[in-house]
């Protein structure tokens, strides 16, 4: 039923949002690179079809749009390296955590840093490979969990290390949490063009240096496996969106640490997928109105 | 502008969903007693109002529709007493997980024990103070916190111990979020007719037999010290659900500890709101279908 190939959600000069197919130059594949799309019509987790309309991106969005979000689940400690940077064992169960769906945000929005956020210490990058949920799905298959995957994408699981593990009670959710903290992006990939999930290059640069590089070969749990687990008694639903964990290379990891400052600019990259990239910035508390 | 006392979702005679205010005997304050309810019309977030049409009320659903819940956020160890039972040290800041929006049923629904969680052991409750999100709500102080509730329900918070705390890596999510295992309801009342939310009793039974029995004078973070805590660089959206932590008696607790079975019948009451009363079901697995 997908019709799509990379699927983006973008501001035009109209100063409207569509859902498009991105238009690629010949060899290229980085999503953020497109500067037109033809535009999709219809229910991207239906029935919907691209049509022969281009028109011109201003700004990639986030690929999804709010309403059509639903969960936000993460995987952590899911690359063997990773786990032992982080001076963990390796799992024998995938380990869930949630991400709200306001920490989604698009593939060139800044990070804002909120002044909870900027006490103490522990502001850190996790590129990850995104799977975003199309069909219905629960119990199914390892042999069949691919078939309910809308599209892949990168993505910013942005951490801080001391809410995350010290200040929170040893649930990751609190540090993990915050408005804007999942950049994800610059669009959805399908399944077809993708092909085997767990061939895919992925990285991190920081301000253009490279601080984490690795490939999905190197997950512990699969897509695959991952989304098998997941279904096992809990439904997931069109516009789940999968965070599948962050190779080696995290600033926690390092020695010594090094933590994300204001300003810093983090780049997350998948191979045949995309860039996004991401401007940290430390803000003020916002004001409450009702 | 929240014009109900008690909101209630509900299946009517006719066969259909309605949102209501449940109509109740002189005297009576558990919404589950309710057999009739005044259509509630529009928009349950904004501009709505009660009208003059009394509906008859065949089952209670969930108090919220599925599209109208946005993300379900939950507090550990937040009594004393049962951070006490569980071994574990009284928090410094409220200690947060998820829950999906699919774990959220009604409070006559039975409890779906898949397979998965029929392995191991552990299978308890939690009754716990519920808190529905009405209005956007970032970085709000205390003293405002309650002034966004739309209103308060009731809530189990079914939890697997072993998924838990043993096989899920030490994130509690895992064993806390299957299908059906977060009953919350019978309705939802308003703030006003809650005054106070911290001077509620609270209990659970379990085949008619009283195993939990507080009040929520007794939390460790008021709901207003947790929705501002919560709200600080995270905005709170209406349809958040935030299930605020459970008391003392949990199976996990007691000396021998004691597991839920298949047939159990298990309620949780809050003063002045009402009960769920939810029967547990082990089940097979379900087949997918794509």
């Amino acid at each position: 039923m997908t019709t799509f190939t990379r699927l983006v959600r973008f501001l035009a000069r109209d100063g409207r949002t569509y859902y498009g197919d991105a238009i690629l130059p010949r060899g290229v594949t980085d999503i953020s690179k497109a500067r037109q799309a033809r535009l999709v019509e219809g229910d991207i987790f239906g029935r919907h079809h691209v049509t022969d309309q281009v028109i011109d991106i201003r700004t990639l969005l986030a690929p999804l749009a709010p309403e059509d979000v639903k969960t936000v689940r993460c995987l952590g400690l899911n690359y063997a390296a990773h786990a032992k940077e982080s001076k963990m064992a390796i799992p024998h169960y995938p380990v869930v955590f949630y991400k709200p769906a306001t920490s989604l945000s698009g593939p060139t929005d800044p990070i804002p840093v909120h002044p909870m956020a900027q006490q103490h210490t522990g502001l850190d990058y996790e590129c990850e490979l995104v799977a975003v949920i199309g069909k219905h799905c629960s119990d199914v298959l390892e042999s069949r969990a691919l078939d309910y995957v809308l599209g892949y994408a990168v993505g910013n699981d942005v951490s801080h290390r001391d809410w995350q593990l010290k200040l929170g009670g040893g649930q990751w959710s609190l540090g993990k949490g915050f408005d804007g903290w999942a950049p994800f992006g610059p669009g959805l990939v399908s399944r077809e063009l993708v092909g085997d999930p767990q061939k895919l290059g992925i990285r991190t640069r920081v301000n253009g240096q490279t601080v984490q590089e690795s490939t999905t070969a190197d997950m512990i749990f699969s897509v695959a496996k991952t989304i098998a687990f997941l279904s096992q008694g809990t439904t997931l639903l069109p516009g789940d969106v999968i965070f599948t964990g962050t190779p080696q290379g995290v600033g926690m990891g390092r020695n010594p640490q090094v933590w994300l400052k204001d300003g810093d600019v983090v780049e997350v990259e998948l191979e045949n997928v995309g860039t996004c990239t991401n401007k940290v910035e430390f803000g003020p508390a916002r004001d409450a109105k009702l």
